[in-house]
């Protein structure tokens, strides 16, 4: 089976981290084919940002799916995920969709810690279309993820198992989420400091997306992720003008 | 890996539709272990019965979970989920509610199918419980399951194509949700009259086990699904008895 | 008339408690009939518990309600409500479902005193299985409510006061529940430390079951409070097989 | 035990109906006070002529609600019922409230019969108000309540028949309310053509009254429900006047 | 194009803030009709006082709106909004109804701060009845808006500052609503120190209300803000008899 | 004032019927600038062409706005519309944001009208990020707007207005929004026909976009629509590397 991993940051580091996270995660048998945005943001951060990687997302599955058996979108806004899912004929997930919804069978209400006050709405939005706010217990924003660029994070370490206890001990969370790809492996590492599961979104997705794959359902040819008709398009790169003029009658 | 798939009505032959259909649906290596209710109704289809059923699922947990690594609650009400959860060191998945979450990776909203008028409300109330109900594109009702327990069920097919495809026609629905125990291994038969995904909640749900198996998360021991310290029970099955009594301190 | 009053905890201490305090709050002439389960945990605490809990309502309702006007369920998870519902042919109403719509008209949001951390998410999916949440103005949870079983409550009782009164201060409560059948004639000693309604479950379920009987409306005949048609259950008490056995067809 | 009858519609007509319907539905040693409203619209049907309604309710219970033991709203809007539960220092309750409430503990989920058009969209937002529209199984509009005002009334209990019966089968709803205070007294005569519960919203309310007295719950002293401190007001009756004067420091 | 600017408190203080405010809002060409309430409350600040109120908005709209193109409810409970909406041929705004919509434009969750903990419940209700619940990132009570009776209010602007922008702090509020009439000019005021836009909401009605007269939309002939039949009223001001009398059929 | 009206479609046709709309909308003294996109779909009805669409909207924006005092999101998906927001210092209105909060102001629950079935989730998502689908009483989905990019189109009027007014008749819909770059105009056609208000998505953006300059709101420095610090980007046009390197420190 072979997955693609979707990276629209434009940076190669991150990249690297979700896949080595992704191919811990896996199933023997499962190749993980990463890619990495080639437009846009280094680290997307910003809903300008994100608008832009809605584009490269469909740029980078446009180029590489072809020959994969399913596809995660490793950027935790799952930026460009309902796009990719409607126009690829395999299974598309998102890795911040499959760290909730996997959350669900694990506790009651969910707990999720977000880096960066300014994408708190973000996430909020997002958790909020697939109507899942009911579940949320509470949120948390810790500032940065930068030492996790560098070699050194036992600072960060310490600090998100700090967080997610908070969010036990203050807003009862059952379970918690650590968003971000950047926090790709982390969960693994401060499980242990905290009392109840921490969902790692890189693992869940991809694991997700191996349990689309083996269910073997068809694409859906009728609703709004049945594939159009052939449609032109202009000024856009070849491989996705190909795939939209492809696209058999819906 | 060994799941224990529990059907807590009293009728083998729901069990044996059941564990056939998870046969079909796991990976190498995956051994099925069904165990059946010894007391309640024959199919569970009221409230009342399924109230009884609830303690039939903990008996049948503490009985013949041990060894198991995650367990399937193979009644579509998923009876007892949540203290099965909470009462066993090993994931616990329903397969109503691996359905629905399956099913949210799948398209927008849900449609689902309903055997039976008077069991309506029950699923209306497992979805509403789950913080689903914002997914669900609308509900169908198909009055009998009976001849399923027969050898001939070329009509119902029919019908249930039917019905799946009206939901997609009226009601926009992307994906559709089987109810029922008795439905394993139905979808894979209707699949190709149906313009959207058809899920089997059996097979959603042993995956999910599966999958949730491979996190090895651990079980929480914060929040209402720790286990609580040993807690002195009457009049139980003994083996009810001795896994209360032997809960560790929370 | 005569009012069941079903405490599914196998603990005689509590059905006193409660007993007396549905005595003090009924009319003239109403009877109370207090029962206790013959089976599960001595005061029900967790989700495993409470699963067991549904079975002895239906037991002791199976056994005793003949005869009664109306059921009152005395444990505050609402143990066994609907279920009981459907197969009885009198009212059947709920300590904390009674205490919640009765705080609906004595002012806008309602804050909620919880015994216990750990059982405070089985409150709050109460709660919204009701589709009261948006009622709610906050929750406390308080840890222990051991000293009810022994003479001496006073601390206990300015710790639910300081509570109750935390809640109407931060959370604008205008009116609290106190949960859990313990609290049975609690509210009537707090409520002058207290500048809102206190509401008492218990007084608020008898008088709720005196005034659906005063009501005299018909058991249902559709849906799923009807009583369906006579079904076979195997491995349970003589009185519930026959009580299933006799429903007439639905 | 005196309870005030509030019609604030400014016809004797409907105030006799209700006042029957109260008193058919009352303990023994309940006295019911009706009163009639002196301005604004004969029969309230439009949002204006509620608005005028919320005034003429307090100017009723300014002039009347001395010497009584609870108040009960007889306009199914609930006309001014949050504003007269404000003002007084005993309980108020609204007939549709009251409806409401009582059907949440008769079934799932609730049928609602509205008497015109152009008020559907006042009682849903009603219903919204008190956080129940996750309770309504469907709505149904009947176009007229004439016949009630005259002798006969044959033709239109048979179409609420078969409108209930069609919230039945079509909605499945499990309880019926009729809105409208003309509809006293209606539900008992059409109760046997429907196979679930109708409720009589007068009857309801005036039972939900008794039972608030009986509880014996202080006037709260903190929220939006206590009484304020005295205030001065202009160009209204003395008894609105004296009212807002006489009112203690909040 | 002329506005009448409807403030049914009786104090002709907050009418001059009122028309001042609405004065520096509005386009050339548009000039302000400030009325004020002749019975009930001199500011509105109880559930009894609004019920008042909203006879004396319609009082005032029969008399006034006659020659006015819109008028706009400067009671910022949007005191008799729906009601009059409904009577008046020309557009209706409700100041605080147009601060939120307009909220809405301008960030994702709204901050609200609210003049007196007693008016809070009444504010989140009105919020609801909107159904932007969902929109409200946080509440906040200051006590009292007495200086601004006075000249000197620079404490408050103090106050004011500081509470928006610890909305802005810790619930991570975009925009922040200032409820009430008498903060008619104070956002000027108060903006430079806070992070966020500060809505003015009788700045944002007056500009609303001109939006709508521009947009030249017909009166609608169905549904609940249609013009009913020509009705009798008794007992009222003879402007609002002839406004009802007048009403054509609908 | 200039106002920047933004269309992502590849399509000049659909430019020109906005920007007559938008002109015949403005008040004297209003520019209107309207843009086209230069990469994606001819006319955006897919997910996967919007989340191009996204990326050309910032495009646009990016080489546009300077100059200008508020844009308008002329893509009824308002495509984009939080990422100009947020990286624009001037207000930024999207078509259909604009169209629905102006509907809320015209009467209570909204109808909406579609064109093409695969399009309707996408609108019903759109909604729900607004928080707003409490608000709708109900959808319509027409199949083709392909008569309006030809000079004939009296057919499709009929259809719209049959459609409209049975939104009102069945759904009770108290205003209408016509959905749609390509419906800018229609409205104006066929209102005579329809009972209740048909709003003009883009006429209503257009002066909400006035409306929003005229109050003359500081751009947030705090939140998700404050101006990030300066990030560098890659691979995109040179003027939104411009914009976003140009950023101060947020």
């Amino acid at each position: 089976m072979r997955l693609l991993v979707v990276n629209a940051n434009t940076s190669e580091i991150v990249t690297g981290k979700v896949a080595a996270q992704a191919r811990a995660s896996t199933s023997t048998g499962t190749d993980i084919v990463p890619v990495t945005g080639t437009f846009g943001a280094r680290v997307i951060g910003t809903r300008a940002e994100n608008a832009i990687g809605e584009h490269s997302v469909i740029d980078l599955v446009a180029r590489h799916a072809g020959g994969c058996d399913a596809v995660v979108i490793a950027v935790s806004y799952d930026t460009g995920l309902r796009a990719a899912r409607e126009l690829l004929p395999v299974p598309v997930v998102g890795m911040t969709e499959a760290g909730l919804l996997t959350a669900c069978m694990l506790g009651g209400r969910i707990g999720v810690v977000v880096f960066g006050r300014r994408v708190l709405p973000m996430y909020q939005e997002l958790v909020a279309s697939y109507g899942l706010s009911a579940r949320i217990a509470g949120w948390r924003v810790l500032e940065s993820t930068a030492p996790y660029t560098q070699d050194t994070h036992d600072a960060l370490d310490r600090e998100i198992e700090a967080t997610a206890c908070d969010l036990v001990e203050k807003d009862m969370a059952e379970v918690v989420v650590l968003t971000g790809a950047v926090m790709a492996g982390v969960p693994a590492r401060v499980q242990t400091a905290v009392p109840v599961p921490v969902v790692d979104c890189i693992a869940c997705a991809v694991r997700q997306a191996e349990l689309l794959v083996q269910l073997n359902l068809p694409k859906p040819t009728a609703g709004s992720y049945a594939l159009p008709s052939a449609r032109e398009m202009v000024g856009v790169d070849p491989a996705i003008a190909a795939r939209f003029a492809a696209r058999s009658p819906g």
